[in-house]
């Protein structure tokens, strides 16, 4: 039977999101729940760009890119804003139109060995284990549950539409915030040990703090999912949630027993990603942007949207070349392959930052 | 052939949109293209909020509700501010969570005797028609240059639908903006003779400046289109294009001859209204309000998800009472419709302003 076009457009987006899920395939280390990601075993949150700010000595905080290495990068990012916040120069915008859209994954933080956004998932099927006996004989859960993720994500897109219908949904928005905000401070990068939110990048945190002392309102617009992001990108990036786009499920508003809610429905509704980035700006930001950070090909359509504009425009990538403080990947990675951008970044303007040559630190915890 | 159920969702979303624009119908008058209205005719921009806060002479400045008369209206929104942004008091309300959101037609600016959406759309009829003779002999168009718009509007929700689809479609997000920027200085109110963005209500353009005063953030919830208000509510209400919230024409990217676009799709990608609003307020503002400002049925849910969270919440509806200086209309307008929300008002503890009584003056060019 052959199915209707918007039947079809319907599954189109499950696939889409489907997929970039399943990029977190390559990599993925197997992985069962452990101590430290055991619920209550509070960590301390990481500081936050004003914290940093404030916490710095004196001399360092003349340099408000202080963790960036003296080189392109750095000067194209001065340069820009410099041009940009120049009363009466010629390429003076108005703090409004100072809009600037960041990528979050590989981007603003760490995302190998696999998303931050997967790994909650395969907690979240821990977490709901007790109320789904059914799950110990059915995949893909019955692999999660082994500490088997590559067998469980093994069943491809299905595999990941079920982790995700099944962990992502059947909650109201304000009992999913919870869950997030409970779950990122509470779990650990397997690799690092450290809390997921220490795995934010310190150079892009200075960036962020740089561009809105300047008068740049920042954004972040992310393939992830955009209720995964909102609960602690505030107190972390300092971005507040309506200046968060992302791939998001359909909701649904209703009142149930006489209290209104708003329920996540196991369906996507939108994918924020590749094409879809430039479209999820205008949908919710509404402007087109004046610069654009990303880090690999799913930003290609929102660096070229945001650097076709009129005026000055910045583009900039971050490419992952430090296998010892962090991961060297590019165009050969399932997660973040950078290729078409890397290969256009020089016709197109776009500065590439060499995270080993260009950062003096990753991490804030390297300093300790 | 029954639809798949998919298809009648897509076709739901249309309805659901062509009635939002049919309820214009009532009360409609017939017009055609009137000198004032052409291109070209550039009319004064209304002062903005800023504007008008300078020009202002210093003893009424020290109110900052000064067009609002003494009374339970004024009083309960003090009151509210006074309560959430008292420092250690048991109601205060961190700056990031004072989200403020406001409908807009029929509570920031007039809706009567029609959408200005509706005017722009018939405008456009006109201005297209050139290059669409098929258009003199097809409904509803033909209709619509005969200067009869109840009768091009006979056709229901088909006529508004294919009127939305070819004046708000097939162009770029970018034209589309500027085409909009062009018309709202241009076209004038029917009834007033004023440009349309002299019909805004002058005390509610005190309330956002004094909200915002207060660390609140201010947004538009509307169920027009979003890429309808955003050039514009900017200058005339101090709202930035990401925080307007309203419906949606699906948009889609692409690269055409070298240059990127967004296209505005003949398709309705979402509608913000009834009980839309809390799902177009969740997948933008990603939080609940404490503070809702409507006027119809239409904002209902708006204000019951608003007024129903825990702490200090503030649901206001303006009731047009004023005949003389504006309209007067409630249950029985089919614009604007008035009946559930005002009658369970008082149980929800919602405050109604009576235009009449509690507004000194409605819009800024009575004092002239």
């Amino acid at each position: 039977m052959t199915k209707a076009p918007a039947e079809r457009r319907h599954r189109a987006r499950w696939d889409a999101f489907a997929l970039i899920v399943l990029a977190a395939v390559a990599g993925c280390t197997s992985r069962g729940p452990t101590p430290e990601r055991a619920v209550g075993d509070a960590a301390s949150p990481a500081p936050t760009a004003q914290q940093q700010a404030d916490d710095a000595p004196p001399a360092a905080a003349a340099d408000p890119l202080r963790s960036w290495n003296a080189g392109d990068a750095k000067d194209a990012i001065v340069a820009f804003v410099a041009r940009v916040t120049r009363e009466n120069g010629p390429d003076f915008v108005p703090p409004a139109e100072r809009i600037a859209v960041f990528d979050n994954d590989g981007t603003l933080w760490s995302e190998q060995p696999m998303y931050a956004q997967l790994a909650f998932a395969l907690d979240r099927v821990h977490e709901l284990a007790p109320q789904h006996p059914e799950w110990r004989v059915r995949e893909p859960f019955k692999s999660v549950l082994a500490g088997d993720t590559k067998k469980a994500l093994a069943g491809g897109e299905h595999a990941v539409v079920e982790l995700i219908a099944a962990t992502h949904a059947g909650v109201t928005t304000e009992e999913f915030d919870a869950i997030v905000r409970r779950w990122i401070l509470t779990a650990h990068h397997p690799r690092s040990g450290r809390p997921y939110i220490e795995m934010v990048y310190q150079p892009m945190l200075e960036l962020l703090a740089y561009l809105r002392a300047n008068g740049f309102k920042t954004f972040i617009v992310s393939g992830g999912g955009v209720d995964f992001i909102r609960p602690w990108a505030g107190d972390v990036y300092g971005i507040p949630p309506e200046q968060i786009v992302g791939s998001r499920a359909k909701l649904k508003y209703e009142v149930r027993d006489g209290v209104p809610r708003i329920e996540r429905l196991p369906a996507v509704d939108f994918v924020d990603d590749k094409a879809g980035k430039p479209v999820g700006i205008q949908e919710q930001i509404g402007q087109r942007p004046i610069a654009a950070f990303g880090n690999s090909d799913g930003d290609f359509e929102m660096l070229e949207w945001t650097t076709s504009g009129p005026g000055p425009r910045l583009g900039m990538i971050v490419h992952h070349t430090d296998a010892t403080r962090e991961s060297a990947y590019d165009r050969d990675s399932a997660i973040g392959t950078l290729a078409r951008a890397l290969d256009e970044a020089p016709k197109r303007g776009w500065v590439v930052v060499d995270m080993k040559r260009d950062w003096k630190v990753v991490f804030s915890f390297e300093a300790q």
